[in-house]
């Protein structure tokens, strides 16, 4: 987590700063990732942002000296929990009332619905209202499939999603989520993992 | 693949260029991704290289001013088939006694372990003596274990690793490979993962 300029954090903490708020939601799914990594529950990371070099100077230890950002076509998260294949997103709501489709690419949820048919867990992080919920790609897909509204209704999000909870320590506790929310997947298979 | 200088095809394909065969490995296992992707075979993407970002202009829509390449802490290539975890990476060797341990980062090492104990499919696919092999993470730590060495015997991995095959339309066949060196987990889903 960023504190410029040496802001005091337990003062920071207080001040809820919606400029920033997307970094956030990342850091606390990182700081996740990191504890369900040291205490050897998930392997989950986070894939690099996918950039376009255009210009290298190999003569000056291989600094890239111009390069761009490139859509993703694929969720952010992606690894292994029980021996099931994990890919997830981290998305901002600013909205109160709605979650705009918008804030997913066209070539991401086509690539959600993929890895839902070869039998991955796939789903997303939507920090809302205050609040962190796990949304299954499934209910995703059954919302487009009956509605043709362009946004999410708060109601249908609160409802249908699954509350994470956050601490200091273990970050936004995702794995929990996944625990409940596909817990016949989990639960059924012989995937006996010994460490 | 790069044919520079409009070198004919036909000719080029009989000269062997030690300089770009790491790229020519990559392409050949990438077009295999891409066609089965297509096929709805399986679903796995190389990861983008790991990016450190120095400075942005943001007034110059976002372009990447300064920036340098980071070691990769995984494995290149990951994604799911048959609802299975899979991740794994490509190795050019250029001697044709043995391959070098050192080709592998202690850091990918430590990964490949992980994945491995949480009952994912996880190899190495080596280009050796204009052969492809699938050598399985299990080898791969069975060897590291038993021998001293700090390079594996082309003859190990001659026979220990999976002879894969290379056609124009499907690039390395690697997923092939997977059924055979995986058949038991790949055909009983129910098996326990033992390492």
């Amino acid at each position: 987590m960023k504190y410029p300029n040496s802001i005091n954090k337990t003062y920071k903490k207080t001040v809820i700063n919606y400029k920033n708020r997307g970094m956030d939601l990342e850091s606390m799914i990182n700081d996740a990732c990191s504890y369900y990594l040291e205490n050897d529950i998930a392997i989950i990371y986070k894939k690099p942002t996918p950039i376009g070099i255009v210009e290298v100077d190999y003569k000056n230890k291989a600094v890239i000296k111009k390069a761009y950002f490139k859509e993703p076509s694929t969720l952010d998260y992606n690894g292994i929990y029980k021996g099931k294949y994990v890919e997830f997103d981290a998305k901002e709501c600013h909205s109160k009332t709605s979650f705009p489709i918008k804030n997913i690419h066209e070539h991401q949820l086509k690539h959600l619905r993929r890895i839902i048919n070869h039998g991955g867990i796939c789903f997303l992080v939507i920090s809302m209202n205050d609040n962190y919920y796990l949304f299954k790609g499934e209910d995703l897909l059954e919302f487009l499939a009956k509605e043709e509204r362009k946004s999410i209704p708060f109601k249908v999000i609160d409802t249908k999603g699954y509350k994470l909870d956050y601490n200091y320590s273990t970050g936004i506790d995702y794995i929990k989520g996944i625990d409940i929310a596909y817990k016949e997947l989990i639960n059924f298979e012989n995937t006996k993992v010994e460490n």
